[in-house]
């Protein structure tokens, strides 16, 4: 079941494939006890050992290890009836239409005398389920608490209750809108646009708005308020498949931005069981290392812990393309950090007007 | 001047007034120029021993005792040209009609050869600003990084360049939209809503728009996502002085979630030079220590910071009222804290069917 969701193509069906996942889940567990069977689940083991890079999806993967669970084991019996009730609730949310959270998830258990320890341990409970049924949780409506935020000239049509068929241009409100579960499920309908643009600051996001980017440059402009959440990567990973947008992202000049850039092109090694949220073909346009030189920006100096956190993308697979190897060898060398807003220093619109363009035209 | 703006109508007309006020501080430099006096200020002292709580406007208040900066005086020079420079770019801003943050406005010195040492430098005197002018930094476009969002039936006027006059009712992005700069100078047209419920944590403010608490409860949702940025402060008071509207704000059960709603009635110390961030008679509906044991809540204990803070928030003036005092004592008697979602554990509609109705016909 988990070699599934490899194909480019997320749309809001899988929505609906979550609930008809969760099903067959749990007819093979109503197979296995017909059989005579005690029930049993195999998935890929997440160990740390399990989890390599592929370069040809270009990011984490599962290995070939599997881990067995039965219903024979008496040491299995609570964490397979923690995944089953997991699963249970999962389909009711998406039948129902009904989005909750991890923590949500933790506290409704109790509603059913079914007990989580604490929420480290259903959080890891549905994990399982995703590596079960190859899905991201966010298909069967467990979003992040965070949200992120969207502007431009796309046109999408609601699919959630008491909103369907309703369509939003999302240049409508020009503070941006909330990347949410509506957002998430919708469909697109039609854009100008001919890239997407992503941005870790929300001073920044807005000082695109007002300089109207989205215009000038014919972009979806869209806030990932630090790291981007799930739901947001998934979201970007849409907008380019569905769309066939390229996609840059725009950070602080830190090992921390690169990183926020890097997890939305490779995903993350705790997602290595999940296909379908990362965007390979995005590119980090800046700020790099070598524009805080180039454009004499106004820097601070690296600490301890920044550091030692380029030491570690250094060795990490993910970063071993020339840019990334260029950047965290300067990074290193030059010792300076440096933001978005340093580029105020050249005036408000300088990097709208003159960093921009110049970054945009290097990616094409 | 910094006597000023003590009424209640706040609205879009202070920006209007903010570049009026800045331009009238340039005069008074002007003028004592011409009187052949070395320009100087006079202001109220923002040190700890001049911040005092106000039982009447419930908030914390400077004092009478002044600051005065002169530039006969060779050590205030710098300051003072630091303060100028903000007024000048502070007006820039306005009239140009272009938002920026702290950190950008602390980058942005340097494109005009106005050195700040650091951004805490900068920030200092923005407030110093603040403070003389009489007026938040939001009036003169200088906004947080932070976002939050609202959702409900009020129908806004934009007023920001490219939307002037265009109209939105915020029930349109059933994601929520963000509260930024737009909103915040937003003219409000019309609301069928009775109340506001402002709400702390993201996942709960999605399950009150899909449970349809707007509609139910004739309610606005604001999410204000952890403490509420200032602009979402201004805006909660528009919103009750505006349109008459009582708030109710919901957040976790522990001291940080009591202080979360603290700040939207009373403000914070820090903003003592300040009027019109608070909403004093907003109520915090809970979550209540006190709930912790009525409702049989899933909890935590209280941890020792935990602990502290509470100590601190015994001592602190604005929390002498009495169910304030109540709740404090009952935390520290029952070392417990518990979340918004832990209301799941009866259901994941528990929250909005049964204990927010009984909390709105508590604060009737």
């Amino acid at each position: 079941m988990e070699e599934k969701k490899q194909e480019n193509n997320i749309s809001t069906l899988e929505k609906k494939e979550a609930a008809v996942d969760l099903e067959k889940f749990g007819e093979t567990l109503y197979h296995q006890m017909e059989q005579g069977e005690f029930p049993w689940i195999k998935m890929p083991s997440r160990s740390t050992e399990n989890i390599c890079y592929s370069p040809e999806l270009r990011q984490y993967i599962l290995g070939e290890r599997k881990v067995k669970r039965s219903t024979r084991n008496i040491r299995h019996i609570r964490p397979f009836t923690q995944l089953v009730w997991t699963a249970f609730f999962a389909h009711q949310l998406s039948t129902q239409r009904k989005t909750s959270t991890l923590r949500d998830v933790y506290y409704s258990a109790q509603a059913y005398n079914m007990s989580f320890k604490d929420q480290s341990e259903s959080d890891n409970v549905i994990t399982d389920l995703e590596t079960v049924i190859g899905l991201p949780r966010e298909d069967f409506n467990v979003f992040p608490e965070e949200r992120s935020a969207i502007f431009g000239d796309l046109t999408i049509e609601y699919t959630v209750p008491g909103y369907e068929g309703r369509q939003m241009n999302l240049t409508s409100h020009p503070d941006g809108l909330m990347i949410g579960p509506a957002l998430t499920y919708s469909e697109f309908v039609k854009t100008s646009a001919d890239k997407v643009i992503a941005i870790e600051k929300g001073g920044m996001f807005t000082r695109f708005i007002e300089e109207n980017v989205h215009k000038k440059y014919n972009a979806l402009l869209v806030l990932t308020a630090g790291q981007a959440p799930r739901s947001t990567r998934h979201f970007i990973r849409r907008l380019n498949k569905e769309l066939e947008l390229p996609v840059c992202i725009l950070t602080d000049a830190d090992p921390w931005g690169m990183h926020i850039a890097m997890v939305i092109i490779s995903g993350s090694a705790n997602a290595a069981h999940l296909r379908g949220l990362t965007t390979a073909d995005a590119k980090w346009s800046g700020v790099w290392a070598t524009d805080i030189t180039d454009y004499k920006l106004p820097s601070d100096p690296l600490t301890e812990i920044d550091m030692k956190r380029l030491h570690e993308l250094h060795r990490d697979p993910r970063y071993k393309d020339e840019l990334w190897q260029r950047e965290i060898k300067t990074f290193m060398k030059i010792r300076k950090k440096a933001e978005l807003e340093a580029f105020s220093r050249y005036g408000l619109t300088y990097i709208v007007d003159e960093y921009l363009p110049a970054k945009l035209e290097a990616i094409k």
